[in-house]
């Protein structure tokens, strides 16, 4: 592949080369049409700008790290190409971490890229983080850092979110309008913003509809499903309930998996017995059996955005700046799982 | 939780503190069954070793980046879980960079990784990689990198590998004995080692079961299945052959799923009239229509092989060393994509 410069796409665009430079740099002077337009054509042709010349005119690493819960998850893999996407084009580099979760490795991660002098951070909590201080103290000390997903209440930056509260209630009422009367909810660690969000859309669904909410419905795994027993422990109590659910509104890739293993392994038929919505992005939802009804979240746009305001804060600094939360639509995407019972 | 200490460690095993201490750094002074005894209860206990301590004793900076083709795959997500389980508790951080299979962004990701002063590199070649330049170099230079997965015949050092060679042979063979007569193969990119490696397995089993080997029945995709129609199109000049196959061995977690997509589409039951075998570790095998059959590679433990390789190198460095190859045994898992005709 041969490379292509900065000349080629303005002359193919009919631009002028300083509109095509500012717009792959993201400038404000440059109108969004337009930079769609080169971006869009950068990406398609492979346009590389050299990132080590770049780093050399300026003091920043031009880097951007990147620590988000789990890679083994498709909402987080296609979050990371979307930042990648961009990224990539404005010539940073991207370093993935992972916190397993946990709050050490989080602290652990963010310590070590700060060492390595990366210019920003984009973070989605782990599920065990309640204490924040190691990104306010990096904060305070003028490193950016957008939240996205799993974002704190109590930091003021930049975040980008799906709009969970939406998607949860859309999810609650497509089980309610399929004729289910008992609808659980199967999801991560409570304080999680995440979880909340998606509780409240559930709860609302329910309450607009005349369906008692009932706390015992709610099973929350506090490993978001990645401990089988965990799934199985919960979804247990939800079988041996009096009136046991006919369906189940599951909050993430993980829990969806896990609660259809567990349902097959039970030999409780879908959506016969029990109807499943899942809130996950899994790319084979097609394939399964049967084929899954899920809320899907724009992973790839918000993986974009979040990285569009870092590197503005990045090269942009500003005091008091106004900090944007950005909360973008999910789709339910219909198939069997969640069938007329 | 509170924060286990060696001596704690120590004390729980019955061991000195300095027999612990070796264990962790993964000393030859120590034999192996007591290290293998004292990492699983570090990891089980949540040990962590404080890095930024560590790095201040030696000028190591106590880090290990991992080029990997993409990150939505789960053997690779697997791979990493496996390298982050053994380097955290040995004190080292993982960095994570995807190449997207794409030469520039492979050399890219390399070239900030030594910028970064990282000890020692992992790597899985992206599949568009012929020239290898950029690591030769910098083994000279003295940065030890260990090669997994997709390794080149021509770096020596330690590589770690499934047996993809008898995976590929044990599935074909399976095909065979379930009544398969016309077996084609799904894979990437030729010049990719464990694309030749497989294709050797598929090929001898045929041979040994006085099957005829046919060209037309192996389609390469140049970007192993990541673009939809690139499956499509395979697919379509299988089943356009005068005699299609009855069965589809396909070499990858893309290939697959995206294989399996396509039958669906066209309505093309499996396994009635295609059976088909994955070489994939995806999570959901059990939960697809029908259930998949799969070799599984031993993912997590390539993984920790390859990271306690690199850490001897880095850790040990000697000239001369001897380089190992470790190939690793996969597993057949039968389910019922592969059932008899």
């Amino acid at each position: 592949m041969e490379a292509i410069t900065i000349k080629d796409i303005a002359k193919a665009l009919n631009l002028s080369t300083s509109t095509v430079s500012r717009a792959l740099r993201n400038s404000y002077e440059i109108n969004p049409e337009t930079k769609k337009l080169v971006m869009e054509y950068a990406e398609r042709m492979n346009y590389r700008p050299n990132p080590i010349a770049l780093s050399l005119k300026d003091s920043k690493s031009k880097s951007i790290g990147v620590i988000i819960p789990e890679i083994a998850n498709h909402f987080f893999s296609q979050l990371i190409n979307g930042i990648e996407s961009i990224a990539y084009n404005l010539g940073y580099h991207v370093v993935i971490f992972q916190s397993h979760d946990s709050y050490e490795r989080e602290v652990a991660n963010t310590n070590y890229l700060v060492s390595r002098k990366v210019d920003g951070l984009l973070v989605s909590l782990a599920s065990l983080t309640t204490d924040l201080f190691h990104f306010q103290d990096l904060m305070e000390r003028g490193l950016p850092i957008v939240f996205l997903d799993r974002v704190p209440k109590e930091i003021e930056t930049h975040k980008v979110v799906a709009d969970n509260f939406a998607g949860a209630y859309e999810a609650t009422k497509h089980l309610i309008q399929s004729g289910r009367k008992r609808i659980a909810h199967l999801t991560s660690p409570i304080y999680l913003s995440n979880t909340t969000e998606r509780l409240a859309g559930y709860k609302q669904a329910l309450e607009d509809h005349q369906l008692p909410f009932d706390e015992s419905y709610v099973k929350y795994c506090h490993y978001g499903g990645k401990i089988v027993s965990e799934n199985e422990a919960a979804i247990q109590e939800m079988l041996s309930l009096p009136e046991p659910p006919d369906a189940i509104f599951t909050a993430s890739d993980k829990l969806t998996t896990g609660c259809m293993a567990v349902l097959q392994q039970k030999k409780i038929r879908i959506p016969d017995e029990i109807a499943i919505v899942g809130f996950t992005n899994i790319g084979v939802a097609d394939l399964l059996n049967p084929p899954l009804t899920a809320v899907v979240q724009p992973a790839m746009d918000m993986g974009q955005q979040a990285v569009e305001l870092l590197i503005r804060l990045i090269e942009h600094p500003q005091k008091n700046a106004e900090f944007e939360i950005r909360s973008l639509k999910t789709s339910l995407i219909i198939r069997q799982s969640s069938g007329h019972s």
